[in-house]
C-alpha cells in the first residue's frame, strides 16, 4: 500500500515530509537532526553534483579535499567567523572510549585532547591556513579549489534537506591577486548557480546581494540566489561570498605582486548543498508526490508492460525490451519494470509518487496497433503515440516537460511578486498572500531589524543587474516605514 | 626548481613521502594525522571512484548516505565491534563553544551532550539500526547499499594515504535472506576489487581469507586482497566481510521468510579507501617520481610544444592544437602545456614527476617532417613517430604501458614470493629479502602470535581458489615452528 500524502492545502509542512518519505528520498535518523539520504535521494544528488562539477571544471576549478576537523584556535582567528559559527558546532574533546566501573561506555579521561577539534561547519579557516603555505608569489595565483564534503552545524530546529545538522555540499575557495578578480569570480559562480537552478532544476531565482546583517560570517559581500516555494516562502538556494582580505589577514597569507611588493591575497568562497533537493521538492511537487525535471531525474522514463496471460506477456515484453534498448541507446535513463509481483496500477502510482517524468505503458492492444501510451508526470496527461519514432517523441516530450516546469514555476513566482509602497499594504500582502515583496528600504540595519521583528519578513536580497531590470527595482522612492529616501526597491519575504 | 626525490635505495619511506609531495598528491595538515588531498591526488581518487562506482552499480548496488555521527550506545551493541573501535575514535561531547573569563574559546559546559557521539570509524551500527526499520519481509531483501564517505580512526602512527586519521572510502553494506547469498555477495565484491586492482591499478593481488585474529571486528569471515609493495612489504588493499547475523542480532533485525518464520538477516560489508592511492604510488613509481597506469591517470597525454621564435611558435602551436583536438576527440585526457613562463626541459621533468604516462613533444623539425616525439613514462624510452595515425599510436602505446606496468609488478611479486619449510629459512628470507612467504601453519592463534612477536610477520591471508592454484599452496605439510600437521600453505609477510 502506498504512503498517504497530506494535501498541500491541508498542511504544507506535513505534505513536504510526506512527499520525501513516499518518494523514498530520505529518512530521519536516530541522531538528532541528521538524516539518512536514501538511494532515490542520493541518485538525485549525484545528478546535481555531476552537472555542477562539470560547470566548475569548465571554468578552471579543481577538486581537492581538506580535513574534517578544524583546531579550535583556527576558528578563533577570524573574529566575525567565530562569532557566526561557535554557537553551533560539534566539539571533539576525546580520542578514546572506555568502560567505566558501572559497565558504561564513557570518553576515556586519559584521552582528552590538548586542543579540541571542531567538526567543520565550513572550511575557510583550514583552507586559508593551507593557502598561506601554498602562496608566495603572484605566479601562484589564482588558486581555484572546490571541495565536495559533509559539514556540521548544530541547528536546533531541523527539517529534512532544508536544514539538517549534517549536510552534504560543495564549497569553493579561491585566492586572487586583485579585488576585482575576486569579485568577478564570486559573480561568475553566482551565474553558474543561476544557470543550474533555472536550466536544470527548472527553478527561477532572483540574483541579488545580501544586506550587511544577512552576510556570511567573515564576508565583505554575500551574493545569493533566492527562490520562491509553493507556500509563498523564500528559500536561499546558493551563496557566493567576496571575502576581501579578511581570511588572508587572519592567516597571514601574503603574496609578492608583480612590483615585488607584499600584499594580502583576495578571497572568495561559495556553496550549494543538499538543501537544493528540498528546494526542488518544494518548487515542483504536487499532492500526488514528487515531480522531477527531466534533466536531473535519476530515471527519466519508466516502461510498464501490461499483460494478462503468457501469450500476451511474451509479445508485450518483447516490444517493451526493444523500446528500452532503443531509448537507452538514445541516451535516456530508462527503467523497464516487468515485475509480476506488482500490478500495473500499483506501478503507475509508485512512479508517479517518485516523480519519474515520463511513463510509457504498453499492452496487447498497443502491440497490435504499434502504439504505446505516454503519460507526463507534470501535467498528468496521457496520449497514445506510434512506436515508430519513439525516441524522438520522448526527447521532445522530456524537453517540453523541462520547459513547462520552469514556465509554471516562473508564472507562479511572478504572480507571487508584489510591489508595495506602504507598511500597511506590506503587512497585508505578507499575511494574506506571501511571496516576494518589492518595497523601498532606507538602507539602515535598524529599519531592517524592526521589520523583521514585527513581521518575520527579511530582506532576501538587493537585486543585481539582471533581476533589477526584470523586476524594475531601480527607482527612487521612500522607505515604507521611516519615509527616508531610498534608491531602489529590495526583495522582502518570509524565508526558510 | 623541482623538489628533490630521495632514491628508494637510500630511504624508502622518505622516497614515498617525497614522491607524494613532488607530484602534489597530498600535504600533511595542521590537524595531527589528517591530510590535505591536493588536486592531483583528488583527481586520481575521482578516477578510481568512477570505475568502482560503475562496477558496483552494474552489480545492482545503489548509493546512499548515512549520518557521520554514531551514538555511543550503538557502538556498544556489537561486542567485538566496540572492542575493535572504541580505542581509537573521535568523541563529540559538546555542541557549542564559548569564550571563558580568560578570553579563551572552550566547549560551553551548558552544551554538554546527553549522549556522546562518535565520528563514524565505519557505519555497520548506524546502518543496521536503519535496516532494522527497512526490513520486514523476504520481499525487502536483498538490500545492496554503498556509501562514499569520510571516516575517522584515531591512529597513533600515520602515513600519507596508507594510514591517516581521516580517510575517504566506500563502504558497502548489504542484507540478505540466506547465509549462502551473503557469502556469494562478499566474494562477488572481492572479485570486483581484484579486477579493479589488476586491470585498472595494474597491481597484482592475492585473493584470500584472513585468519580469525586478523578479522574485522564483528565479522565471521574477512576476505581480502593483498598486494606487495616495492620494499617487499605487503599491503592489504581491500576487504570484504561476511558478517553472519552478528549485526542483525545486535540491532534486532529480523525478516519473515517465505515460510512465514522470523529469521535474523544475513550481512556483508566491504570497503576500499584512499589507501589505494598509497598502494598505487608504492607499486609503480620510481626515483624520478610518480608512475601512473593510463586507465587511472588524470592526464594520460601531455603535449609540449618547442619553439624559439614567433614564426616557429605559430607553426608548432598550430599542429600541437590540432593534435590536442584529435586526441581529445579520440577520448583521451590530454593537456597541452603551451606556457611560455616555463622551458620545455622544466616541463619534461614536471610531468615525469607527476607520472603522466605519455609525453608528446613537437618542435620545428617535427613540423617540417610531420613527426612528433613520443616518450613513455614507464620505460622512459622515446621514439619519433609520424603525426599521421597518431590517435591509434597513442591508443596502442597507452595500452602497452598499462600491460607493462602489470607485467612488471607481477614479475616483481612472483620473484618476491618464496616457499619455505623451516623457521630458520623463514626468518632468513624475511630478513634478507622480504616479500610474500608461503609456509605451513598449524592453524592455531598461538603459533600465529608467536611468529608475529618474534619476526613482526603476520599471516596476510589463506589464499582462495584462484591464487591457491596459482601459488600451489594447497598441499599438506607440517607447521614450520611446531611441526604439527597443516593442510595448506598460508601467506606470511611484514605489512603496512
Amino acid at each position: 500500500m502506498a504512503d498517504v500524502i497530506t494535501p498541500r492545502s491541508v498542511d504544507y509542512a506535513q505534505w513536504y515530509v510526506d512527499v520525501i518519505r513516499a518518494a523514498k528520498l530520505a529518512d530521519y535518523s536516530p541522531v538528532r537532526g541528521c538524516m539518512i539520504i536514501r538511494p532515490n535521494g542520493y541518485a538525485l544528488w549525484e545528478n546535481m553534483r555531476a552537472v555542477l562539477d562539470r560547470m566548475f571544471k569548465e571554468t578552471g576549478h579543481e577538486n581537492a579535499y581538506f580535513p574534517l576537523f578544524i583546531p579550535e584556535s583556527f576558528l578563533a582567528k577570524e573574529a566575525e567567523h567565530v562569532e557566526g559559527f561557535a554557537k553551533e558546532c560539534a566539539v571533539v574533546t576525546h580520542s578514546r572510549l572506555k568502560i567505566d566501573e558501572n559497565g558504561r561506555l564513557i570518553p576515556d579521561p586519559a584521552s582528552k585532547l590538548e586542543e579540541n577539534l571542531i567538526v567543520r561547519p565550513t572550511s575557510e579557516t583550514i583552507i586559508w591556513d593551507t593557502f598561506s603555505r601554498w602562496i608566495q608569489s603572484w605566479r601562484d595565483l589564482p588558486i581555484l579549489i572546490n571541495q565536495w564534503a559533509n559539514v556540521v552545524r548544530w541547528e536546533m530546529r531541523t527539517r529534512l534537506f532544508l536544514r539538517t545538522m549534517e549536510f552534504l555540499w560543495q564549497e569553493g575557495h579561491t585566492a586572487h591577486a586583485t579585488r576585482e578578480e575576486a569579485i568577478e569570480e564570486a559573480l561568475r559562480i553566482l551565474d553558474i548557480y543561476t544557470t543550474f537552478a533555472e536550466e536544470y532544476m527548472a527553478m527561477p531565482v532572483i540574483q541579488g546581494v545580501k544586506t550587511p546583517s544577512e552576510r556570511f560570517a567573515g564576508a565583505v559581500e554575500t551574493y545569493c540566489i533566492e527562490a520562491l516555494m509553493q507556500d509563498g516562502k523564500a528559500l536561499q538556494a546558493g551563496t557566493s561570498h567576496f571575502l576581501g582580505q579578511n581570511f588572508a589577514k587572519a592567516f597571514d597569507c601574503k603574496f609578492q605582486n608583480q612590483n615585488n611588493e607584499l600584499e594580502y591575497v583576495w578571497a572568495t568562497s561559495w556553496g550549494v548543498s543538499t538543501r537544493l533537493i528540498g528546494a526542488l521538492v518544494m518548487t515542483h511537487s504536487d499532492d500526488q508526490g514528487l515531480v522531477l525535471p527531466p534533466r536531473l531525474a535519476p530515471t527519466q522514463v519508466v516502461i510498464i508492460p501490461i499483460f494478462r496471460n503468457d501469450a500476451e506477456k511474451s509479445a508485450v515484453l518483447e516490444q517493451a525490451q526493444r523500446m528500452e534498448r532503443e531509448l537507452k541507446d538514445a541516451g535516456f535513463t530508462v527503467k523497464l519494470d516487468a515485475r509480476e509481483t506488482h500490478r500495473p496500477g500499483w506501478k503507475f502510482n509508485e512512479y508517479e509518487v517518485q516523480g519519474v517524468p515520463l511513463r510509457i505503458a504498453i499492452g496487447p492492444r498497443d502491440v497490435a496497433q504499434g502504439t504505446v501510451e505516454l503519460a507526463r508526470r507534470d501535467t498528468r496527461t496521457k496520449e497514445t503515440v506510434p512506436q515508430e519514432g519513439l525516441a524522438a517523441r520522448v526527447r521532445e516530450t522530456l524537453e517540453a516537460i523541462q520547459q513547462n516546469l520552469l514556465a509554471r514555476a516562473r508564472a507562479f513566482r511572478d504572480e507571487m511578486t508584489t510591489r508595495v509602497d506602504t507598511y500597511e499594504q506590506f503587512k497585508e500582502v505578507l499575511e494574506e498572500k506571501g511571496g516576494f515583496i518589492l518595497a523601498h528600504w532606507d538602507g539602515t540595519p535598524e529599519t531592517e531589524a524592526r521589520i523583521k521583528e514585527e513581521t518575520k519578513a527579511t530582506i532576501r536580497c538587493i537585486p543585481l543587474d539582471r533581476d533589477a531590470e526584470a523586476l524594475g527595482t531601480r527607482e527612487e522612492g521612500r522607505d515604507m516605514l521611516t519615509g527616508k529616501p531610498s534608491k531602489q526597491r529590495v526583495v522582502f519575504a518570509k524565508a526558510y
